[in-house]
């Protein structure tokens, strides 16, 4: 029996699962390991914290996936380290699966990707929450959920009620799109439910320190969006930077030193990431550097200084070209992909004994939601806001979707919530910790 | 202004919910009192186990059912105590969520089902999953799903590995349709999945200690369910009754004495249940009788004995007739329905000063399904098996279902499932125990 070349991949999220997509036929043995059993697709991640979607319709196992490709193993498992020499990743404590300690590769591919960090204050963890993840998603939903209901059995008017004010941590796509959901599931999905309170009362916070909301696209997109928000009800507090969290609610600080407060008992971070632990251990092993987000700096073609053998992608990482420069890239779904794919690539070249080849990123546009019929899209200068944007924005994402039968579930989902403002799965469920959603473990 | 006739209704479950429902234009005021936010579709809770419906596609919100009905109140609170006299409801802590600590009512309903009992042997509930509630469904989905990752990452050969083991106990429809989903999922959803472990391999062992399963059905319709599942795979021990459950399998005895073990780590509990703590509560303040499940004996219009202004309904009672007698009725979601009718209508009736009227149970026939394609019905002597019963059961389930989308939802999932062999909801979450599903609180 040959020995193939052993392929493994280290987490399947975008990037990962690109990377042994192409792999299926080629003469190599895969291995992708990730700590969940599933693929998830994490920009519609926020709609399951509103109760738009169910979570298996954003999530898909990753076994199903690679089913029919004998050559692709998966593995439960979570990855605590590597020895670049012996060439192994070293698995740890496994969610109470019992695993081998070591798996050895001839190629390592890390795609480990991003945690939410908190400006310095992991306090604030314990009390904000975070929609990262498919559990921390469910966990808001509940808190989302139960706002509204103790509200319901409590004695304040509802505008002086915490219970009734959502904050809102940061104006990225993330929070744009958090603080549109939680507007719509106030004044819409739940306008006619409860008795004692008015849902639509409830106050929707967005702030961010930057002096514009999304950025990422040009100012004349930033302030349509704004003003959807604006529409929606929703209250954007721009050059509000957040300085403290606690059970109470938050504390804003502004350029000038102005503080001020805001009772909310739900807040939720979309605020700054941080890379996994396994760049900042990579960068240990190989002598790589870390930018100030923890990320790994690459060489090129996406692989460690020094092991061309390695190859790390996604929004773990950071790019530099020949000179050594580093172009940012965004920590988006399209770059993880496009690295996915080149890594897949050089793998490939390698195995006819072609040389590698540098990363290059195809910048396909920009594209955001803020509600129903609501977007903002930006393809190379053409600027698209509301209805056309929108549908743009649904295409992309159904596109993108893995798997047919979670692509028609959600067209459906979407199709009915378009008609009636209903909301498909507004469960509140036990969840283990009730102040916060960091108790569950951060998806790779 | 007047003050309307006050009916609180404790359990959103098929009996409150069908009390609640002919209510909305009578002249009353409505409280529905649940701990959860949903009505629980109960005879499809063990599709959420073995991830072939998500759980909001069973589950849907008690607020929705009632927004548009102004004299309706939902209330997400736990009943811990009544006061027959004051005519008030005691709230208990509920869920982290305020609530005020009396209800008071004119008319109270109380449809508060039942939960699973292990014979006195309290203890297995910490090594057996069952799947009664929503989120101990997604506990046994986690489960199941982990012990094929476990086995895969393990060195045993399948047969003898205790995580390929699968035990159900208790031959009733639960037990019959888990066994029959658990064997389609290692021999059909899995089947391409493992490169380490054969899926088709796993054991699933159904263990009761009657001589016959699905013991509501005629015989000859008994015989065929038990070849249906040994189609599937299913290894059938009848006459084993469970005598001991721990962290590695159960002990079964024969009414001979034999004794046999199983080794598992799966083992989910599908027998005995028993009424709320609350049926024995009302007993203890009425005098009224209760049975060896626990279940209160009502008077034959469902009232408590000397409290005519007091329900109670669904599986937590028996009736009596004017001669005294029970006859025992099956804990089943028709009887509480019908219960749940007959109550709104006494209630309505009284209104208009008319007397009460006796509880007659009208036996609209019998369904359980085996497995994809194959079920049994029994309507008034007619029997039916395999797929004429199969789709008997499918209308009559997709009819009961609450809401628009979820029928829509459930119906698209198991067409795909039907060509496929998917399943839509294969995912394992984070659960908070991992030995037990009894962590979570059991749903009203």
């Amino acid at each position: 029996m040959v020995m193939a070349h052993k392929v493994v991949v280290v987490g399947g999220g975008f990037g990962g699962l690109r990377a042994v997509q192409p792999l299926r036929r080629a003469p190599v043995e895969v291995t992708l390991i990730d700590r969940r059993n599933f693929h998830l697709f994490q920009p519609l991640t926020y709609q399951v914290a509103t109760g738009a979607l169910g979570p298996s319709e954003v999530a898909y196992p990753l076994r199903e996936i690679f089913s029919r490709s004998p050559n692709v193993r998966v593995m439960l498992a979570e990855v605590e380290d590597f020895d670049l020499d012996r060439r192994t990743v070293k698995l740890g404590e496994s969610s109470g699966v019992d695993a081998p300690a070591d798996i050895a590769y001839d190629t390592l591919v890390v795609a480990a990707g991003s945690s939410y960090s908190y400006f310095g204050h992991e306090e604030f963890a314990r009390y904000a929450l975070e929609v990262k993840t498919l559990e921390s998603a469910e966990s808001v939903r509940s808190r989302l959920l139960s706002a509204f209901e103790s509200a319901e059995n409590a004695e304040l008017p509802d505008e002086l009620n915490p219970d009734l004010t959502f904050v809102i941590v940061g104006a990225g796509p993330t929070g744009v799109e958090m603080s549109g959901q939680i507007a719509e599931l106030a004044r819409e999905t739940l306008r006619h439910d409860f008795r004692r309170i008015n849902p639509k009362r409830a106050r929707v916070i967005l702030v961010d320190g930057v002096d514009r909301i999304l950025t990422s696209f040009p100012p004349s997109l930033s302030a349509k969006a704004t003003r959807s928000l604006e529409r929606l009800g929703v209250d954007v507090r721009l050059d509000h930077m957040v300085t403290d969290v606690d059970a109470t609610g938050v504390t804003t600080t502004t350029s000038d030193g102005e503080q001020q407060r805001i009772d909310s008992h739900n807040v939720v971070w979309a605020a700054g990431v941080t890379a996994s632990p396994l760049a900042k251990r990579l960068a240990e092993l190989s002598g790589a550097a870390v930018d100030k987000n923890g990320r790994l700096v690459t060489e090129p073609d996406l692989s460690l200084p020094g092991h061309p053998e390695v190859f790390a992608i996604g929004d773990m990482v950071q790019v530099r070209d020949h000179s050594g420069e580093v172009k940012p890239l965004p920590g988006l779904a399209p770059v993880a992909i496009q690295q996915g794919h080149h890594v897949a690539r050089v793998i490939k070249r390698r195995l006819q004994d072609q040389g590698s080849v540098p990363f290059r990123y195809h910048d396909k546009g920009n594209v955001a939601t803020i509600g129903k019929g609501r977007a903002i899209v930006d393809v190379h200068g053409l600027r698209l806001s509301g209805l056309p944007a929108w549908m743009i924005w649904l295409v992309v994402h159904i596109w993108y979707l893995v798997g047919f039968r979670n692509r028609v579930l959600v067209l459906l989902q979407w199709s009915i919530s378009f008609f009636t403002s209903g909301r498909g799965s507004r469960l509140i469920e036990a969840i283990p910790a009730t102040d916060t959603a960091s108790a569950v473990p951060p998806a790779e």
